[in-house]
């Protein structure tokens, strides 16, 4: 049962939770932190740990996963390349295009297979973490030609062992959608917290639900939320420019004619639409169409990434037949 | 005891749980709603209500509240001119330049206090009232000069005896704040919510909490957020400029240098002495400075606008004595 053993490279929230979850789902795991406080208060809780990465990465039959920040993975991959080149390798960081690049340059011969759990809070650190962090959150796994069929099975294995459900989506579409849907918020969230600042004690004092909820995660430790939306650039700036775009409009119409009637019917509308989307998967009348994808097959990739954009989930896995719903 | 009755006109969320607050706290009330359907679901729950303004307005020692939206102010001032032309008048209505001048036009004989109780969910109408709905809520009482100080004591001792704290603030000064902590915020979730909708099924399906909590505000009915937005033009201009700028600031950074550095410290930073404000309500080891301003004295409503620039609070009133603290 080798390919059930698991090395965690990094033990904040993500590898944490990760460690933990797939622990309690019957994987062997192991963990790797620098810290030395760290990797004693993971074996105080019971777990296999180790401030070397050589330590870590000695069972090169091991899924390797990378769940450190973006920053972080072009000093780790080297490591990897040194101690288990053609290891089973993913990630759980929050952009895919910038990953899957550095792994090809650095760790070529890894059988890489991105993943991107989308499942937080603003804390952060080993002890923030939670066995049950992903339960009911998308997992995306990374669909683009080349990735290894076998390798996507292991590591959608794990996501739905570890309470998610996976999402199949390329790198680049990945990329774009995190950009508006959680990058963009973040932004948003600093630039409003500094707007109400910016209106004094006063302010302060009247700030109640709507400022308490769009700031939120501005909370967050800056150098994650920096690390995550620069290492998203390109997609973060049309997603920025979307919402310039969109700001201004408002602006111009509240300015001339004094209305903002499509602005806030717009978003309106799309909030209603959302909450459509979350209300399905927990609404049992709601149609759901059930196909199946067979990963021995030579265009499954292309298929199971039709159905991610389509906003299609993988919920079940028997040997390499994927259980895909979608929405009717 | 006339002047513990209360005539709320207008009996949707705000009004409805005024209505049903105040009776908790022993004052007689009787609310008016123009459907009729309203009224009847009013007094099953055991509640005076009428359909006519002229019945409403027929004890006229009572103080009367303006409960609905800024666009019906206008409508509703004339009867109230009719029939009870030297009425105390204060509102909940979510900007107070306008309405003070509304009143200024059409019910000049009134002796009227400007209010609005920092409280509300996404729902509304009656039945989503609860006279809980002002617990431990910001409530400003309008505080210029020329307010009678006798009309302000009552419309502060009303907030604080549905739970509320007070915090006097001039208009203008009021309706820049809650430009920055209320309609910016709304207008920044409608905002996101059309730019994540862009992104498609895919952007919807991975969309999590930091997407979830910054569009909630979208989901409040449209009519009644473009009514507090629209009405409070000239505040929320300035505060829409003040984010265009920033996010413009952010945007060119992430293009030139690739860094977001002084836009995500800048948010957390202020996120962080936010959190800080909120704490110190329920954090019994902060000093906090106790004053008294005696409203008698002829310059009390200077001394209470000051205070409340500090961000100082209300918390009660014994006569005509207002117990004031302020965090040290």
């Amino acid at each position: 049962m080798s390919d059930r053993t698991l090395c965690v490279i990094g033990l904040g929230l993500i590898g944490g939770s990760l460690l933990r979850a797939a622990d309690a789902a019957g994987w062997k795991v192991r963990g790797m932190a620098r810290s030395a406080a760290v990797v004693a208060a993971v074996r105080d809780a019971g777990f296999d740990a180790t401030s070397s990465i050589e330590d870590a990465l000695a069972d090169d039959d091991a899924l390797v996963v990378l769940a450190v920040p973006l920053p972080a993975v072009v000093d780790v991959l080297p490591m990897v390349t040194r101690h288990a080149p053609y290891c089973r390798l993913t990630d759980v960081v929050s952009v895919k295009q910038p990953v899957a690049a550095a792994v090809a340059r650095r760790t070529p011969a890894a059988r890489y297979v991105g993943g991107h759990p989308m499942a937080g809070t603003s804390a952060s650190g080993w002890a923030a973490g939670s066995a049950t962090l992903f339960t009911g959150a998308p997992w995306v796994v990374g669909s683009d030609d080349g990735a290894d069929p076998v390798v996507w099975g292991q590591v959608a294995g794990l996501a739905l062992e570890c309470g998610a459900h996976v999402v199949p989506a390329g790198a680049a579409d990945h990329d774009a959608a995190v950009a508006r849907v959680s990058h963009l918020p973040h932004l948003l969230a600093a630039v409003l917290a500094s707007v109400g600042a910016d209106g004094g004690s006063l302010a302060m004092a009247l700030a109640a639900g709507s400022f308490t909820d769009g700031t939120r995660v501005a909370g967050s430790r800056p150098e994650l939320v920096r690390a995550m939306c620069e290492g998203n650039r390109d997609a973060l700036l049309a997603a920025v420019d979307d919402a310039l775009g969109r700001l201004g409009a408002a602006r111009g119409s509240l300015a001339s004619t004094g209305g903002l009637t499509a602005t806030i019917q717009a978003g309106h509308l799309a909030r209603r639409a959302f909450d459509t989307v979350r209300d399905t998967a927990r609404d049992n009348t709601v149609h759901i169409d059930t196909v199946y994808v067979e990963l021995g097959s030579p265009d499954a990739l292309a298929q199971l990434r039709d159905l991610g954009h389509q906003g299609a989930r993988v919920v079940g896995l028997e040997g390499t037949r994927c259980q895909v719903e979608l929405t009717a």
